[in-house]
């Protein structure tokens, strides 16, 4: 950690400094420039020692040397973390593709949901059963009903069901169900359902807030892997910026940057990245380019009929047309899909 | 709600729209353009019907003409809600000042905070037991420990207790302590937590999330109101854009704004809306002139000590000549405080 | 246009704004609502009556139907325009690479530079003479001197080159020695600026503004098309966000958007999009993924000795790769490169 | 700048890194900490030696240590820089508002309008006779005839003008019309028009740009300043953010934040900062309280009339309240106004 003084910093604060910098468990070096004095602090500099020192009225700035992550940190796991379950396999140079609908509608619906983004290329389904949304008034899911017509969309395909779970009272539930956990953007720093989530042995499939930072969303990994979980797959899902032409902005750059920070896969929502159905072919293409390990697409049956998120749906005909187009560029990188 | 049709859209295509907004329950009028073709839906357009009508190939865009929100609407109800819990009024022209640590810390530090902030001009105090925390390895909060030295201080100075719940679970035990129930900025789209303190008859603090829209915001109150709790207290405490020499962008317009769409009172947290104790006083003095309800801000017997935030902590002194500040101004204009 | 009227609005009101309408040159139609009374304005919306009518009282909102933009329009035209200028070709399927040092350090450094990205790929060469520097301290171009090099470079490689004109009074100079103008996204407001590349017929590579919308940046191409230039490319370079790992946010989902609105062709600047050489190759594979019709990219022959944006430059070794990444794509999706 | 080389980094590309830094001209120190080795280096580190060191493979990141600009910095100057032109004093305790219409339109508006805003409180004039517009088929201002009637309105209210030049080719044409050159948000980062002006002795209203960093806005500034331009007055007018329920977001912390960076005096335009005429009286209330140093406001004989901006617009009525409320706040605070 580096504390820069303030110009008019005297020697005393220096020293004073330097006496609480040893206090905190740091080591501290001197520096004296032509224009400011910085304190190099050596040591454990996690868990909040910066704002104390920027606190101080002689301190002009505390600039971190460390990442505040650790057991995400490719520093401390060299080699890709593989998630697997049931059909889906995600990392290490595999690529999962879990589709569905946003919202499990009905017995009918999910079945043929299941079986038409199976015979599209997906390897995992998915489908809503407990809905956030952001009015009271719209639809909030099936509940644990839908969490059955999940399972039996499973048993009737084979393919692993990966849903959301919105609250820790809920986490036993839905892992009786489930294949893989969905923590949702919004809850993303819920940390109490992170820690419960942690505590079962069931992969999470964690998305990015959309006003998250890169450092944020791996600390909220960390509560998850801090727990005993290390099955983590993150999600980028598009972050809120000032343009409004698409839903949210979708940041790709987000899957090569995290690759050099993390050993935990990454996947991309192109549906909820853009919200709009005509974008999501050629951002799925892109995401798959640039290296990303799986990709999560809303499909429905009949997307104009979707009781949430329509605007955003692929119908199963445009989805394995888009996953056809995601192999071939796949394949041309050397990648298997 | 407005359905523009594209500019390639057929008089059958026209026709088949009329049919699916009459099917809707909305009546529909057609207006033929010199370039486009619009559809006017008249009617209840809440619920969704947006996004499935959006999802159509003909339809270029559709553009909603009601807010999404009635309970909070100024036009459900035209009087200001005015929020009282113990020593705390909020709204109607009279000024709530909450004030108190980050966290609670030790019985001495917040018996010792809370008998400081009385002093200094607040009208309750604040204090976290439990402290959502972006990294899993930062102190988590004294818990119900914490709760209960709250409940000491209201003993000791009389003051209402506001203080953070963070999960459904713990709604029950925090409500045996606290006076005001606050939902965090990270939690205001955590919709079981909203729900679980709308069943409640104990008043809501609920802060901005960092990237929530003012409908949004509203629609997170409405989550409240819908349960029958009357009492929210809505509070800007800044949002998450590209400036970065501030911990967020504390945008006061938010009040006025606010104040033409909602009844709820409006209060400002200018420490984590700016995470500079310097920039407090300004902000604070801005926050009463443009019509805020009421501040909440965050002081500590000691800030250079504090567990948590310590670089937006004003020291008590620094407090109570914030508050005479706020007085003269909120005075100058004719409000009490 | 949509004109929505308060809840409160009279009848003589809406008669009223029913005249002004009509003063305006638009029809009008009323239409009754359950909760509101809009007025429908038919005709040309263009050319600022919104605000003029949003500023009236009993106006609650105004919702514009059309696009403002209109010779960049799909509408005004079907076929992709294709840009060409010597060695580069942009659009219509076929992808122009264009590539060079941020800055023109010196005869060696930029004809050095010109045969490297002409051998890993460019059909163009980029460089800057005059250079748009965030400090007066910072280097600022070689300027005249800079231009003549360029030209050289050309000589020697038949590449075409690009290269920055920053103020109107340049344009004719520049003019004499480059094949495309590039007009900064420092400068893509600076009107004067566009009026006066408009005049030209040479073709003009228009950077987006980091906060431009995409209307304002259409726009922006507008003023140069209206000028009587039709050859304009369009590049996104990345906008600002919260984000602060990357220097700026790659927004790839503008390239499939712009390709549903306008005819003109549209290019990826992954150097200043992303700002980390290590995450160009792939999003310049992403880009191409997803339909880019080109690339921009700092190349230097030493990138730790480039005078400017360092650390963002490929080698021409990395560069090359590149490239051939994004042929492998091209090539998948059937495309030319 | 401190250098933080990567975990894997040898004692020989310390080494190497020491040498490069004594290359630059600064000294080194190296600190061995428990993850990380740190060179800090000492000496000048503007001027773009960040990017270079930074380009290194191994590197981690660069931390800067001193702020970049120099001239405008409260460093160099600790007294508060005072701006005179006329009859407008900005800085130093006294408050100046500049007050008229969006764009010059008539002999008879502008007249009207100087009359008015004088007697509600203006100490300067505003009105654009070269308009920055969006589109260009919008209104783009009566140019140099429009500089002829601000002279008039000057003579006949002896208000000083305020009026934006556009172009660096313009700038002695206006200087022979107008007392303060307005540098539009859209040409903050235009540096041949920064020099231009800088050139001049008139003083220079520089306006923030929508998504300039506050290090970018002073560095703008030093553009003026480092041509012997000492008087720039610099005004914060909104920035870009995901908020669309105004037209910026203004953020009033940049007002006591520049107040410690730099001795240049801060307005604020509440007008273009929020884009609705109904909040600018408290935001206009707010920016007093907070500090401001004065306030840029439009105001028209008729808004609803207004060719450009009308919904941010005050009446005259308006405008003199508002300025009525803001004395209140001023001298509760003890400032002169």
């Amino acid at each position: 950690m580096i504390i820069v003084m303030k110009r008019n910093a005297t020697q005393e604060m220096v020293t004073k400094m330097v006496r609480r910098v040893e206090e905190l468990g740091m080591k501290a070096h001197v520096i004296v420039g032509t224009e400011r004095t910085v304190v190099a602090a050596i040591g454990d500099e996690r868990g909040g020692v910066q704002a104390e020192l920027e606190s101080c009225d002689e301190v002009e700035k505390v600039l971190p040397i460390l990442a505040p992550y650790k057991i995400a940190s490719k520093e401390t796991r060299k080699e890709p973390t593989i998630v697997t379950a049931g059909s889906l396999v995600v990392g290490g140079g595999t690529i999962g593709i879990i589709a569905g609908p946003c919202s499990v509608e009905s017995e009918e619906q999910i079945i043929e949901a299941a079986h038409q983004v199976k015979a599209g290329g997906a390897t995992a389904l998915r489908g809503g059963a407990f809905k956030p949304r952001t009015s009271p008034y719209a639809f909030q899911g099936m509940k644990e009903e839908g969490l059955k017509l999940l399972a039996a969309a499973r048993d009737a395909t084979g393919l692993a069901v990966v849903t959301e779970v919105m609250t820790p009272h809920h986490v036993e539930m839905v892992c009786q169900y489930a294949d893989v956990l969905q923590i949702g953007a919004r809850n993303m720093q819920n940390y109490h359902l992170l820690q419960a989530v942690g505590e079962t042995r069931k992969p999470v499939l964690l998305k990015r807030g959309p006003s998250a930072t890169i450092e944020e969303f791996l600390l909220a990994a960390e509560y998850v892997l801090d727990q005993g979980n290390s099955q983590v797959i993150l999600c980028e899902r598009g972050i809120r910026t000032f343009e409004t032409h698409t839903r949210f902005t979708l940041p790709l750059a987000t899957v090569p940057y995290l690759r050099e920070k993390t050993h935990l896969p990454i996947m991309i929502d192109p549906s909820h990245g853009t919200g709009i159905a005509s974008l999501v072919p050629s951002m799925s293409a892109a995401a798959i380019a640039c290296g990303s390990d799986g990709l999560l697409i809303e499909v429905h049956p009949n997307p104009a009929k979707a009781v949430s998120d329509a605007a955003q749906t692929l119908s199963p005909a445009a989805f394995a047309a888009t996953i056809e187009t995601c192999r071939k560029v796949a394949h041309a990188l050397g990648m298997k899909m």
